[in-house]
């Protein structure tokens, strides 16, 4: 049998075992919602650590705890839930109600009872230390949620913007090799002009750069937090003292450029930083998606589909096909880009549905932000790793493309002009001949002047 | 030291601990995609189960399998599969690359080594019993991923149908309660004419009826399987035989009336079912989001909102505002609801991306749906539970509005005609009376008329 | 000078062009609404004229007019309405506030001031025959603009089933003209299984069958009407004998087999049934979204592509390159699908954002479902006349393909087992000789059985 | 009869009537593309005006044309192009198919045949004047257009910045105006700590002055354009002096500040910064359905609502309940805010399309952006002038709330403590006495106090 302590609160009591960190709002809230069987995001944990620390710790200051070692203890628990060492015991469901009621009074009470441990006492005797008069003490929900959730974003995009650097530069190793590929060019599917398969790799190095940028400019937008304004952004139940240091020491402890809203009243209702951002997640989700759809068609094949370039084999693909290999990182990046896309919708909604002094929905943009920025990170990631970076040219194909392909006539029209040009184009159809053959066949260019309108440095040539 | 064993693909090998029931197609997938951190969802292993042995019990039957203790351990492990019991083994991430070759593969190794077990033979014995050429006989992922699919969305689309249909009844129980309760309907957002609170319930009980029956008949759309077309839907590499009977024994096993695909081209590229299947859970979560969206706003207050309606208190509010309770039922259920929408849009996207004979973002589209499936009934459990069935009338608001309101005087224009009834709208305006008040003082009305004039009777009765 | 009228409402007065069929609501309306600068659709305009038909048709014969011919005017004036005749002076925004009671008054007022041209009289004589007092007598805005809509969408989606049958069609005209051009199919964009080209058009023909039947069965979600119900669904203002007839008038009227709500208090104010219908449309987008990436795919080239079938050139592509043709319906299709993907979204939204009594976007929602239903027909239709019927193969690339494709390997494994094709595929790839060269000269099979075994009869077999 | 020219393209000859500016191109796309019905948006061909008038500038300079009358007349119709003087000539459908080059060929041949014109030549006469080898001389469709797109855009967001300035201007006048209204303020729309009705105009000001600040930004993101990279980035076809010269001549023009890409292939296939630009537009999007919706509600009523505000009166809200009247501009406001997100649903999938070196979806990546752009600048604009700067506060119903809120309590809670106060909340609730009446009745307070605990000051006052 389990032992068990009894809680209380509003609406009356509840058994608690005996030596759980949380506690009876704990319960309720496991109890009220079994909605998505998912946990509260690690990251945000451990920013609502560190939010609970920066208040512990001005609250020590002002002299609002005259026992020594239970400032100490409430700092030290603070800090094990900031490093992530409490996360067990954060139960409630991501898409809890309320605001992140729930999230804020798990993290009191695992706090507070992790307090009563480290001081030898027993979990539950909130009279030695209480979840909302001293963990919570001159805080809200509505104040240190959102500010969690920005410390935790920060931290997540600060990993993000590694991961596509690195998407980037390996694009930019590929752009160097593939330099001297020269290829046919597609526009709506269709033949077009020379290019080289090193500046198809540098257009896609250089959309990462874009989205690096971006990234990079987010943490700006995330800095400025509602903290000290307790319910509604009056600051009400705060003294002014707490108000003006707490934001300071929270900048301080995170190595973050953190900074109070001047207007807390905006910052505790409106949630449009968070579409902002998403946006920005949602336009390196397009890029995303837009390149492994190129590379999935680059690569297709091998016989009967373009085939200009190789991606590394990763597994079978096949059980009827033995030798089948499929281009599944771009396929898992595609989905998790699509899925990014979808998490940006989600974050509008809820962010449009706030209501007056509140946006009631903060668990489901906390939920889906902090998961679109996981997923951001991993597709950019495998991406890179264990695709891009193999990548292998076709060489051969290009190059018979470039010889075989009409396209490649417009290539030879500064030099020979548009009749000739013409001539060519009805070799090829009428007997045909490569537009290589056909064009030294016709006594128009020798082999070695086809291959100079053809070589790299004629095609990356800008104009004519 | 953990023993381990040596496992071989097409790209060499790779240790595998020895005990393990997943081998090295499981291995390489979990390696090649980290991308969710999420399991896929029981309920499609659970299918796949099914689907394994329905393919099984066949081979069996056309005597694909001399040793019949190897053929009755089989479709033991199969029936362990589509119990439950292996899902600790299923390790790819549910946004996998691939199509669900890598799902396919985990399930294969698992029910092949699993046989090995029952048959006392060590793991990765593939000689003995082989994923692929056994447990994967005459099948391919392209054929059995969006069977198990379907069979496994049926399944949740049962209990959900359930979980509906209690939330109407709920709401239905409501209407009887609050027939008597008059009070001023609402038209956008501003005092309309009269109605009572049952018939408000009645409303949204129409319309999760209407969402009851259309979730019924989502079931037909996703009976039609593509089982027997192996890779593209040719049929390639399966006997005749085992194409003609392998769904029969699926729909006899499973007792859902499934029927093969008249064109399995068709069955295995196209997925416009599961956009379908997806739109009418979003109509669903229309509902789901307005209705919980009334019910905030119908108990918003205490003192300064509408206050007509309490909701259950399930627990504290506010650590600042002591007595504060929050609708936390609605605005879980609300998240969810916009979240479904999120899925939808998701859906949408990965359907419309197929190329040519497959849709290549299966396991997407499956994460999503069997999610949506999951949220909508979760969150029709919690409200009906926890906030329908509990709503109590607040009769005095309701009644102190009927009688101050200036929208109560169009109930009276049928007995007073426009003049009195304009009379009725200065006295009340000029001397701040209550209509109640001003009908009577003026003489036109007695009490009892008006009574009766704003009674439930008089207000349910359809026309003048 | 234009001559001008005087006209008088709540707020006061304006000046009116005296010969101007709309009036006064209508001029504030344009004033307040400079929104989208887009018409309503004509389709709801028309559908209005038949409401207020019918509305005129009962009034009439239950006694309230005692002037014949006012009476008869009043119709002959709703006749026009419903005939498109008045369309140039329904002023209003499509986009304007106030669910849709701008677009009724526009109606009314037209409507009125029609009657008292009929009737030799001056427009904004209302005493003589009133917009609100006659013409929307019984109604009001709330039952009638969603009963116009519906009509509105059922006469679209009866266009858009024929557009879609026809588009079936052609794909099936197409299925049997390319039955016997055999070709590799491909899963995840490589190569796969044989097929035939005829079967891809069949699975086409097959999803849009789907649509057809869906859209078919979306007319029955969208017969039940509120009309009769006035503001709320009480049905408050309109006598009974009214509300138990106007709806079978409409329906005689019609020829559309509508019904009224049995619960009319959920039909003013649910929207889910607009969100269902939409949903609808969104899957048949998908599809033409899928087969249209598909086309472009398939007739990608000419020498650098796919190139397995043409579609018919339809416009130069480009001044630089002077052959190119691009797919540009295919394009034009796509566009318009993803276009109904977003209104689906936009619906979404605006259904799930309706408040108690009513849903106040009434205007968006009629705007996004009829332009949907707009678009997916004009789609549908050049679709199917300016590419689908114009659609031709080369034969000579398909053949050329399986002839060299290792994928092939896989249609001859029946016939000379694992170990001959690992032969065969060691020849192809260390001597660069074709599959069908080298199955030949290794002496495994005759021309002709390699002809067999790669026929379309031997393609379209199901099974082995 | 209509007298008709002949002309001649690549699919043959087609009868043009003799003096219509658009020529063949324009015929064939106009027939080709019956999709949405509605033309180009007029900023984005006075934007192609401008972008042919800078071609042709550098083209002139360069030598290319000997004749200076033509040269001149070439110039004067790209002018009268930018004016918006040739807007009824442009008649290709918004939605084309073929990345806009139907736009830039009917732009072409429109100004091709307005130099004809001025030169006393027939239309038609292209040996003269060429759509193509004059007016599109060395460029393409893939640099101009999205060109254009740019101008377009950041035109119309130079106005859109004005209209949200205003806007945000509106709230800070009544901020100031409703500086002393102290209120309630709602949490999850409960009853909440007080806060003045200026301070929530603060909010919404500051939510508007965000968007101003993107929105401004937003130009940096599109200044970067592509021009002189023809059809795929290479510059392949123009001269290096045109490419050089005719961006900074285009900036010279526009007086925008223009650059080149540094990466002509990347700009012309990556529309990444247009799903970055409708994001920012969405965050706008959301805060003003969020305001839009406070707004309802607070002046929800006028007697069972929240009625704390009162929003101008702009026309009748309803036939059958005389005086009301209906919150019809943020009902406009709204629905356009909803209509951004779908666009922005649109712009995104369409994006994300693109195909290797190009998108082939601009037609409806322009439409959808220019149309967000309107909706938006309309929005606000209607917003600011005919709702924001009407609204006048019910001080009498925020008072009455305060004096009777338990809510209220909180604030008297610093100045009596937690005892006193539980004992007024008892009072409250066990006589139904105001919290005022209760507080100064228990002698706890004076009435002063009472008024000076809720005073604007003591409200406002950040902290305790």
């Amino acid at each position: 049998m389990v032992q068990t302590r009894i809680e209380t609160d509003l609406l009356g009591t509840q058994q608690i075992p005996a030596d759980a960190l949380w506690g009876i709002h704990t319960a309720r809230a496991v109890e009220n919602f079994p909605v998505s069987g998912r946990p509260v995001h690690p990251e945000l944990i451990k920013a609502y650590g560190e939010v609970k620390l920066a208040c512990a710790q001005i609250n020590h200051q002002l002299g609002y705890w005259e026992d020594e070692a239970k400032a100490d203890a409430i700092e030290k628990a603070c800090c094990e839930m900031s490093a992530g060492l409490l996360n067990e015991h954060i139960l409630v469901d991501a898409m809890q109600g309320g605001a992140g009621t729930s999230t804020n009074m798990n993290v009191n009470e695992v706090i507070a009872n992790r307090v009563l441990q480290i001081m030898n006492k027993a979990p539950g005797n909130y009279e030695a230390v209480s979840p909302l008069d001293d963990v919570n003490l001159h805080q809200s929900t509505n104040d240190t949620y959102p500010t969690a959730l920005k410390i935790a974003a920060i931290r997540l995009l600060r990993i993000l913007e590694q991961n596509i650097l690195a998407l980037q530069d390996a694009f930019q190793q590929k752009e160097k090799e593939f330099a001297d590929v020269v290829k046919i060019g597609r526009t709506q599917l269709q033949d077009a002009l020379l290019t080289t398969l090193g500046r198809e790799m540098s257009a896609y190095a250089e959309a990462f750069n874009r989205d690096r940028w971006r990234i990079y400019k987010c943490e700006e937008r995330l800095r400025v937090v509602n903290l000290g304004g307790t319910a509604i952004g009056t600051g009400m139940g705060a003294p002014r003292q707490f108000i003006f240091r707490v934001t300071d020491k929270l900048r301080e402890n995170t190595n973050i450029g953190l900074a109070r809203s001047e207007n807390l009243i905006d910052g505790t209702q409106n949630t449009d930083v968070f579409v902002e951002v998403s946006g920005i997640l949602k336009a390196c989700a397009t890029n995303l998606l837009k390149v492994s759809n190129d590379l999935r068609l680059l690569a297709s094949g091998p016989h009967a589909g373009l085939g200009e370039i190789n991606l590394p084999a990763l597994q079978a693909g096949s059980s009827i096909m033995p030798g089948k290999v499929n281009p599944v990182i771009p396929e898992a990046v595609a989905q998790a880009a699509i899925k990014i896309m979808g998490n940006d919708q989600v974050i509008t909604l809820a962010c449009s549905s706030g209501n007056l002094e509140l946006n009631q929905f903060m668990p489901l943009i906390a939920d889906s932000l902090l998961n679109s920025l996981d997923l951001l990170s991993h597709a950019a990631l495998i991406f890179t790793q264990k695709c891009i970076t193999g990548i292998t040219a076709n060489r051969v194909v290009c190059k018979n493309n470039i010889e075989s392909s009409t396209a490649t006539i417009t290539a030879l029209l500064p030099a020979i002009g548009y009749e000739k040009a013409s001539k060519i184009a009805t070799l090829c159809k009428e007997q045909g001949k490569t537009v290589k053959a056909a064009a030294i066949e016709s006594g128009y260019l020798t082999e070695q002047e086809f291959e100079g309108y053809t070589s790299p440095e004629a095609v990356c040539k800008l104009g004519n």
